[in-house]
């Protein structure tokens, strides 16, 4: 546009997830218009966070520390395993605030398509944790997509026979959702599961 | 969420336009998984642009050197000044490619809601640049919204006698638009402003 400086700026911004070249535009030009509020303070918080966060050695989760504060934690049941396939589901699981056991993030999920196999996924490293708790839950809470679930009927498959007790999150109506509006899929899913009232 | 950084992270990144809470953890996780290739080359980016970036102390436009490069551009029409109201907007200008003139960033339009007036702007500036120009001409690009075409009958009449040419943008069908879907305003402008062919 007018800089090397400022169309590196949009080519970077835009390259992040949500914002493409005209939104990256917009973001740049809003970020020098509010230089002091927002755009030091934004190139000081991404560093500190580059250089502060890194991925937990026991769990796969970010954070500050290792292990994560969440693996650290003496009062989360530590018998219980949470699996999912990224530190976004985690986070997701830790705002709905129901569940207070330990995690274990996959990296993804197993492709033919894409090459992905059980060793380019945390899944071994999975398998000897749960063999290592002995007689623990290991919950499956991968996306119900095709990919998700594949990935844990594998995880299933192995640790057959490991003494964790595997369960998987209910498939069913989303609260506040409206019937006429769902899948197939879902529905079939929900009326298999119906529970006594 | 996990720690002081991510949360500031996410915080600075959800007030960027176009990006909110959840869109902005999207993009702190993306960032946080691609560290050398985008993080720290964006924290750097940002930081370089701020440092080095500033308005033109002549038309308002953003650049490394003052006066732009715009400005300082020998090869540019200097007789010919288009009046925007924002920088997006002689960067849209400049994308078109069509003008090769200077231009005059207002930084706004007038808006007595706001409480805008013309010293808020850069319109005293606007003046004497057009009356030591003496007989160039004064393009009023400002956007077609009731404060644009305010701010631009405001400037035509401050401008009356100064010498200068005063025109603006041509208003009528955009280029690939379809009758069926402009609003009554346009099609009457398109009309009035037809041409023979």
């Amino acid at each position: 546009m007018i800089g090397r400086e400022i169309d590196q700026l949009i080519a970077l911004l835009a390259r992040l997830p949500g914002l493409g070249p005209r939104s990256a535009r917009r973001a740049a030009l809003y970020l020098l218009n509010h230089r002091d509020q927002i755009m030091v303070p934004l190139a000081e918080s991404i560093e500190a966070a580059a250089s502060a966060i890194g991925p937990c050695s026991v769990c796969g989760n970010l954070d500050t520390v290792d292990p994560c504060s969440i693996c650290a934690d003496e009062a989360r049941d530590r018998q219980s395993i949470c699996v999912v396939e990224t530190v976004a589901d985690l986070w997701a699981l830790e705002r709905a605030g129901s569940y207070r056991g330990l995690y274990h993030v996959l990296g993804g999920t197993l492709s033919a398509l894409d090459g992905v196999g059980p060793e380019d996924l945390a899944i071994p490293k999975l398998i000897s944790r749960a063999r290592s708790n002995g007689g623990g839950e290991v919950i499956l809470a991968m996306n119900a997509t095709v990919d998700g679930q594949t990935t844990a009927h594998y995880i299933a498959d192995k640790l057959a026979g490991s003494g964790a007790e595997i369960s998987r999150l209910a498939h069913g109506v989303p609260v506040g959702g409206e019937l006429d509006f769902l899948d197939d899929g879902t529905l079939v899913a929900a009326m298999r599961a119906r529970r006594a009232l």
